[in-house]
This record gives structure tokens, sequence and C-alpha cells, in this order.
């Protein structure tokens, strides 16, 4: 939550004025993301980028890749937005230069101009709410089946495995019985991780800030910078544990999640193979955040921008999981 | 640069609610501001907000103060903007909800929705701009001539030295010579602070970051949280210290300094003493800013969310106006 580099009027207007998006009015850095710098552009408008209706669109995202990403990687990041807001799907496009570059270079940084959508992040989802997240994340999972483009997760088991290697004694700092838990749990996902399921390209970090809503409407799905060709089964998995859990973990919400597989299941049913891995999925999804908020916990200085996210969060999730997964994934009726 | 608290997708809807602005559509928290929290929220538009042409606002800064700020002050701020705003001054006005109340509180903290003004901050200043700020500037003097709410500055000399006092042995921990340098300037700057020059509503922090351009033309004056009764003319000392020097205070621009001169002058013309006072007011304009921000450079934990800013800046412009008040305001032609 932050904008890590600063940007002048000048560079502002200069970097627009390589769009065909009109005269730059108005640009103010946001608090969000916490791997890019992001800025809400507004400009005069041009008949070069318009919306479905035709008229003019005037407020846009600009993202300047910090880290983490690898720029190799943004052809298929970007390619991606623009697939799927192709096919109707509610993701924000990206915004080519006049030379039709998806992105450029700026400071000796990587900045893309991507579409803004209208829509707040839901904390609290009701029933209903749930229903559109699990019905959006299919949708993409359809619309992906033609992108041609693939991207490795680089965050599988044994890459969890890694960074909790990496992490050393200071995992029993964030709780004693840390790496027992993970040494109790690891093991089996890393042996028994399905390799035969169907998959898609997936968001792989769909969280209740990276999907924006008006009402029951989900109107947009952004940061699709884990985005990977993986497991479709897993995306759902990582969005099951993402949305159906209150108070750090602690509390699961069997309404959400009914609400959340339903809504899926709506768009693309899951096979008896996939509905049968979703409790060692969703034991993954929760321990791949336990991981990667292990290590960042351990890495983050104390004085950085970033609010540091408590990894026993998803170890809670982890827990409730492998204890429960007739009440987590209840049978289908009938 | 920061947002301090957060706020959910149910917090803004019903805070919306409470203002005859449409339906939410949007709310970002953007990186602005060090006293408070500020979002940009969009709403549908109503008629019962419309800007001078008569067209309903979509767009709004929700601004929830933080520290710093007295609340009892909030009636004077919010005031002032909509007593400027009336009078076709760059100023954004305060949207009143609907029960007339120009602040709200929202999680036991006020929160305010002010119009958005388009425009960018400037960082490089061309003669032309300058001259545009200068004009500005006097024109929220003159505008607020007949103000007739009233505020104490708490940053006037005497509150200079108790700063410096509460920074103590830490003073030369910034730098050595410090402590030495603020006891050559601070009590000549005290005693000799004129009590007789003719007084305004003054910004007191117009730095370029608080001045909002679309090319030549000022768009906005922000960020009036330091707003007080005072001398017109220190407030145009301020704006001549925080626009007339590059490189941290290291190297004055004659030509930055003699447009924004012009412009304030084209508007409203100093008198012979306030002329005469403003080497002395600028020397005291930049230990003003000396002083707080050296107390929060000891006082700011490294964890802050909030950049520190360097002291060592405004020493610089302090020593530049103390030895070269000539060259800092040449005589007027003619």
């Amino acid at each position: 939550m932050a904008v890590y580099t600063h940007l002048g009027a000048d560079d502002f207007a200069s970097l627009v004025a390589e769009y065909d998006v009109g005269g730059l009015v108005s640009a103010k850095g946001i608090a969000e993301g916490v791997s890019n710098s992001n800025w809400l552009v507004e400009t005069t408008g041009s008949a070069g980028a318009v919306d479905p209706s035709g008229i003019p669109q005037t407020r846009f995202i600009l993202t300047m890749y910090e880290r983490r990403i690898d720029l190799d990687d943004l052809p298929f990041f970007l390619g991606l937005l623009d697939h799927l807001s192709a096919k109707g799907e509610p993701v924000p496009r990206t915004i080519h230069d006049r030379s039709g570059n998806a992105s450029r270079m700026l400071g000796g940084k990587a900045v893309a101009l991507i579409e803004f959508l209208p829509g707040v992040s839901i904390e609290n989802p009701s029933e209903v709410q749930a229903h559109a997240v699990g019905k959006a994340l299919a949708g993409i999972h359809l619309a992906s089946a033609d992108f041609t483009a693939t991207r490795t997760n680089d965050l599988r088991p044994a890459d969890w495995q890694a960074l909790f290697e990496q992490c050393g004694d200071h995992l029993q700092e964030i709780a004693p019985q840390l790496p027992g838990t993970i040494e109790l749990y690891l093991p089996r996902l890393i042996a028994d991780w399905p390799e035969d399921l169907p998959r898609a390209t997936i968001h792989a970090d769909l969280f209740p800030d990276n999907v924006l809503m008006l009402g029951n409407k989900v109107t947009g799905l952004i940061d699709f910078y884990f985005a990977c060709t993986d497991i479709a089964a897993y995306d759902l998995a990582v969005t099951h544990a993402a949305w159906s859990f209150s108070k750090g973990g602690r509390i699961f919400r069997p309404d959400i999640a009914a609400s959340l597989m339903a809504g899926y299941e709506s768009v693309r049913v899951l096979s008896d193979a996939e509905r049968g891995a979703l409790p060692l999925l969703a034991q993954g999804a929760a321990m791949r955040f336990a991981a990667t908020r292990a290590f960042d916990w351990i890495n983050t200085p104390g004085d950085a921008l970033v609010q540091r996210k408590d990894p026993m969060d998803f170890v809670r999730r982890l827990e409730f999981y492998a204890k429960n997964s007739q009440s987590a994934f209840p049978a289908r009726a009938g």
C-alpha cells in the first residue's frame, strides 16, 4: 500500500502524450498494490480510447512495476488482460501506446496504462456477492481456454518449502508451533499434489481486495500479477481460502463458501476428481499464503511502507482445512 | 503520504448516502496529506452537487482528520474553502451533507467531502507558472478580506523557539552546526518580528504540492490546514521560500522569485513597509519550516508511513535569506 516512486507533473504529461488518450487532467498516487506503484490518471479523453459504448475513457490506472515482477512476464500479464477483457470478462484492458506497446519504460522502470474500472472492494461479502465472485472466477477460467501464452506458477509446493527453508530458525519467532505445523502438513502436500487435474490460466490471488464490486455485481477482477498456468481447481481453492473466513482465519463461514462454490459451478462444473482434490488443494492454498507471508514477515524491514500480513491467519486456515474437509467442502446434494 | 485508517465498502457507501451526490462508484485511498487520510471518491452524481456549469459533480476528495488538526478549527478551515470558492478563487468547496454539515464523524474521526479539482502539482515551475501562483496567492488574500472567522497562527516565532527547545540535544544530531545557526538568527527574528503589517487569512503552507496546475493555469490551491489570520506578506515569504529554490535549498532561482513577486503584485501591491519586511519575513518562513521539520525529524518513528523531510533544506534557505536580502528581494524598478 504505497507509491514507491515519485513522478512529477512533467513525467505524467510526457507519458500521457505517448498514448492517444487526450491531455493530462490529474494524477494522484493511490494506496494500492504492494509490488508496484499506482496512480489514478485522468485525461481529457480521445476517440483513440473508448469504452464499449464508444464513450472516450478519461480515467486510467498507471502502474509502475517496482519489484517482484519479472519484466519478461509483463507481456503475459498484460496480454491476459487484453484477452479476457476482449471476451467481455470484467477485467481492465491495457491501453496501448501510439506505437502499439502495452508497456513502456519510464525512468528505467516499466509502466503500463490500464483501464480504470468502477467498484469497491468488499470485505464482508454476502452470499449473493460470494456467488458472483465464484461465477466471475469460473468466467476467466473458461475465457482463458484459448489464451495461448503460458506462465509457470513459481509458487508451487516445492517453492513453499524453499520459502520456509529460507526463513530458517526465524519461523519459530513468528509462532513456536509453526515449524511443527509445517512439518506436519507440507510433506504430504508435496507428495500428493495432483498433476492431472484440468488446467487454465488462473488468477492465483483472488482476494477481496482484488475484486471490485458495485452492489452484487462484480465490476472488476484486478491485479493479475500472480496469474499463471496451473490447476483451475487450485484457483478456486485459493479464492475459497481468501473469502470464506473471518477474524484472521478463526471463523469459517460455510454460507459464503457454499455460495462461492455454487457460483463457480453455475459457470464451470467441477469434475469428481477436481471436487475430490479440493480439500488438499485448499490446504495447499493456505500453505502457499502462510509461506509467502512468513517469508515477508521475516524479510520486511520495520520501516517499510508496506504493512506486514500475519502468516498465522493462513496457518489457522490450513489447520481448519486439514481437520474439516467434510464441512469445508460438503458433498454435492443429489 | 499515506492512508492511516482503513475504510471498507460499507463505510464508503453509508457515508456517501449522507450526501446528495448520487451512489458510490469507486473509492481509492490516495497518497496525499501527512496529517490526514484521503480518498478519491467517485459517485453517480446528483443535481444536489453541481459544478459552476450546472453539471453534477461525480468526483470528490474524502478527507479524514487523523492528527495534528484541532477539530475546533475545522469550521474555520472548511468555512474558508466555501468562502473562497464562492468568490471564484481556485479553491475546492466543501460538500455539505443532507443536514447541512460541512463535516461529519465516521468511526470516531471527523471527515469532510471536498470538491475534486483537476490539475497536477508542478515541481519545476516556469516563470509563467510562478507568476500564476503569486497571482493566486494574492487572490485569496484579497478574497478573504470579508471572511470574518479568525484563527491564530500557532507557528509564530515563539512557537519555533519552543519546537527547537523540545528538540534539545538531538538538534546537533541533525547537523553539528544547527544549534549555532538557530542561535544566530532566531533571537533577532523574535525581537524584530513585525506586528503592524497588513493581515489577511493566509494559507501559510503554499508549497508546490499544495498547488494544482494545468499548463500555466492554477486550477487548485489545496490543503488549507495551516491557514490562519496573520501577516499577508509572511504568506508571500513562505511561498517565496517554497518555490524559489532547487536542490534542497542549495540553488536560488531569481527568475522564479521575481515572477512570483510580480504575479502577486499584479493583484495586490505591497506597501513599502511590507516590501521592506520581506527579507526578515523570509528568514522567518525558512526558520518556521526548519523548526517543524527538525521536530518531526526527531519525533518521527523510523517505521512511520510518512517520509521525513530534511530540516537542512530550510536551514540553507535561512542562511541564503540572511546573507542575500538584496538579491533575494531586489528593489522595485522605477
